[in-house]
């Protein structure tokens, strides 16, 4: 049934759509898809077709497929299910390869609806219709600004391509992605998969140029075989990320009333994603942020870390996480042990997580990090405290500035003035003391010029800069700063940041368990791989 | 050491507060913390300690504490390590009872600071002074709006009382919790602990009428037998929660680099904490979930949990952490399915998690809800994709309005005019027809009137009749909405909104169990127990 030809070329890259079933009526499917289609940018041919309308958002209705004459790249279907082998037949006919069959009510609800979708891709895959669906929300492609999709999302456009088994929770990732400034290649929510499976889509993605990044939202698998020898084939040069639900005995029935896949021991799949390199999601929230940092960050050599924090219990935090993700806390040799002596207050932990003691000298920071990046101990590096975000600043102005004048305004009216001539003075001290003297005894307090010197983006672009050069992932923790503040800081310039140490250290293992793997496999068969070109950020 | 009798009103609720070590320059301790207190609102005497200067931040400055010529009740301590104890010996000759030490350089940087620090608090002890440190963050006390802290923290007002042995990272989770709305009714950053351990303060939150709810970040107890007895009398009628680090191997070195404390054997430790009632923090971010989520909402009756999901993904992600987390699908009475088929689409999960397949008439989400918390058969609820948020709202008028408008405007320009008299019939029609008919072959689209009926808050105050009336938690998840609209809902409401459905589902799973342990005890020995009075929400 799956061995049709497909042209998936022209599924994500259509020079014209055709949707039947379209709609002026607020909130329905055939309203909905081309809305969303037209508000994402869509610059080909649309084709509306509905037998009782003479205009549909505009466009002039068409009462059949068969009356639109012209070619008819990618079909989408939106009318209720019993109508829907009709209009694919008809499909047929005009040369159609691929369906976009959002109509619900076929196997997911019973016996009766199960037999209409096997007539529909019988129907389908004799005339070589490859159906997304039926029961989608939809598929979005980044390089034809195609966001045929039921939920008015409009992705960021990157590297990751994403399949997944369930439409709602599909799209609403994008949108999580979104908010946090992840971009997309292209999107299938694959439904209840008439004719496809799973391992054609990721097939498609592990060629397709355009998808450095694979992540996968997977309920159940027709052919297991076949998917891990797919997988096995991209892993080496494409990291594929997957989520797999049906987890324990309360989760395989929710998979099995919801697409009515058969989930299978979970841990017997684990074992075998394992095998094929597939990074494992723990959670919805987990492939978000693993989807965030592969498709950002070059791949470690090894799973040896360092982690700087400016408080100690951040650094606790992050080490209690360690020997769960199988990460190592690097030694860090004498030589760099003197060198941090010879900058950081004389309590800093002298040890790896190196805890600065609060040291708000932001030129430190940048040194500590460029001391840990460079040396031959360390893969991979997470800090904490050092990045503060744009919340940071603002909430920071408000609760060391304003607050503390409202409150002598308030309630100590009559000390203002002097509250003022006090701060005026020490503020004139701060400005005449130099910044970055070492001062073993203390933090050394803010130095303004200092501060304004090594803002938020100085930071940024040196870590960049030292990620290229190095070769070696940075993550940063938001501790200080809000979500959004990290959220928009990976919008703006493509820096991951994880919102908790906890987080951060479970990225971290992910990325040094595939750098294990994609080692053990190089030196395995290094003839038979594909050259290691990957996407544009060394990999 | 520890035998001396405490005076804690004096700390939480002190009437004057003398700062040794005041400073005008930016960023020393002796700035901020009074800073932040006058940034607090802390309304009674501050007396500033300073011999170089004439006034700090406006106040007169003493050259010693003993010119000070009026009573003091909280000392804040901000010079060198070497002079503490000098000041301590004056600040006994004035009979001061509290002091909170802020300097650093004490036991946690080796044998000579160990000393210093045992001196200190022999000094401290004989003089019947209560140690806050030495090395803290400082503390918080909502009833004097007293924000004695290093950083600029102001808590929201609210019921969580707060121990940390890490004062950066105590802080920090302060401010996570003030963005989420978590209200705070005291702070001890605990520091070296001198002449304390953390069974002191737990005591006293454990009787403190202000605080309903105690969290703990713990790296290390000095009398474990204490603190377990402590924890046991607290927990019965109020909820402790502790985060433990100094888990596995190297998050037990990183604890003794850290605080110097032995973290011990992790799982010891939990075993012995959960058969003493206290509710276990995995990270630091359930952490502040934990306490959001107890303070704010009823202990369950047991651990059957209903499910609603507009969407079947999302439900089994729910359903994948039950098995985890101890928690039991509910199995819905065939009276309640029959009530569900009358208002939802035919093709309805038609069980537990109630998939309600995108219906988006928010009359039936309420309806669901209050269908499943009425049912006997369910102890908690979770719900996913009712609530929107302002997020949701804002970005969805722009992606589903504006930008096809858009899109019409710059590609398909002369369609313009058709495209909005095409939306105009549409939206028409959709106003004629009426609310909430049964509609069993789709969602039944968009009712714009039903829609301005059943706003965010209608349904939030409905659900918060929901549960004082039920006295069952119900716990909405943010998946449609960002991060900061469930926060804006929580300072706003106090209706705890998780941000995934995993997350939920690890709330819900300590709910249940502190509900079991709760009725463990209760039974156990009813007559010993305090009256289960507790907070004023219903528990």
């Amino acid at each position: 049934m799956n061995n049709i030809e497909r042209d998936f070329d022209k599924l994500f890259n259509p020079r014209s759509v055709a949707v039947v079933g379209a709609s002026n009526t607020l909130g329905k499917w055939g309203f909905n898809m081309p809305m969303n289609m037209i508000g994402g940018g869509y610059r080909g041919e649309i084709h509306m077709v509905n037998p009782r309308e003479e205009r549909v958002l505009g466009f002039p209705a068409y009462s059949s497929l068969a009356d639109i004459d012209a070619e008819v790249d990618l079909l989408v279907v939106a009318i209720p299910a019993r109508g829907v082998t009709e209009v694919l037949a008809e499909a047929a006919a005009k040369g159609i390869r691929n369906a976009v069959v959002v109509s619900s009510n076929f196997g997911e609800v019973g016996e009766e609806g199960m037999r209409l979708e096997r007539h529909l891709a019988e129907v389908a895959s004799q005339a070589g219709i490859t159906i997304v669906g039926p029961n989608t929300m939809g598929i979005y492609s980044k390089t034809s600004n195609l966001c045929c999709l039921g939920a008015p999302v409009f992705p960021l456009k990157g590297g990751v391509g994403f399949i997944s088994q369930s439409g709602n929770l599909g799209v609403q990732l994008m949108t999580w992605g979104y908010r946090k400034g992840v971009g997309f290649s292209r999107f299938v929510g694959s439904g209840n998969a008439a004719n496809t499976d799973i391992s054609d889509w990721l097939e498609y993605l592990g060629d397709d140029p355009e998808t450095d990044t694979v992540i996968l939202y997977i309920e159940g698998i027709k052919d297991g075989r076949r998917f891990l020898e797919v997988a096995r084939r991209i892993t080496p040069h494409k990291p594929v990320i997957a989520l797999k639900a049906g987890k324990g005995r309360q989760g395989e029935r929710a998979v099995l009333s919801h697409s009515g896949s058969l989930a299978g021991p979970f841990e017997l799949f684990r074992g075998a994603m394992e095998q094929a390199g597939i990074v494992e999601a723990e959670t919805t929230e987990e492939l978000v942020d693993l989807a965030a940092a592969f498709s950002s960050l070059p791949v470690p050599r090894g799973a040896r870390v360092g982690v700087m924090t400016l408080g100690g219990g951040w650094g606790v935090a992050a080490a209690d996480s360690f020997d769960r993700e199988g990460l190592e806390l690097a030694v860090l040799p004498d030589e760099v042990i003197a060198e941090l002596d010879g900058f950081l207050p004389s309590f800093w932990s002298r040890r790896n997580p190196v805890d600065i003691v609060g040291n708000v000298q932001r030129r430190n920071h940048y040194r500590v990090l460029d001391l840990l990046a460079t040396c031959d101990e360390v893969d991979m590096l997470i800090t904490m405290g050092t990045l503060l975000g744009r919340d940071f600043w603002l909430e920071n102005l408000f609760k060391t500035a304003v607050r503390p004048f409202l409150g002598m305004l308030l309630h100590r009216t009559s000390m203002l003035p002097f509250f003022q001539l006090s701060l005026w003075k020490g503020f004139r001290d701060s400005l005449t003391r130099r910044g970055g003297e070492h001062n073993p005894e203390g933090s050394g307090g803010i130095n303004p010029t200092e501060a304004l010197k090594w803002t938020d983006s100085a930071l940024v672009r040196r870590l960049k800069q030292l990620m290229e050069q190095e070769r070696k992932p940075i993550i940063a923790v938001a501790v200080n700063e809000g979500e959004s503040s990290a959220s928009f800081r990976m919008r703006n310039s493509g820096v991951f940041t994880a919102t908790t140490p906890e987080r951060a250290v479970r990225v971290a293992g992910k990325l040094a368990r595939y750098s294990r793997f994609i080692s053990e496999r190089r030196s395995e068969d290094t003839a038979t791989l594909p050259p290691a070109s990957g996407p544009s950020f060394p990999r």
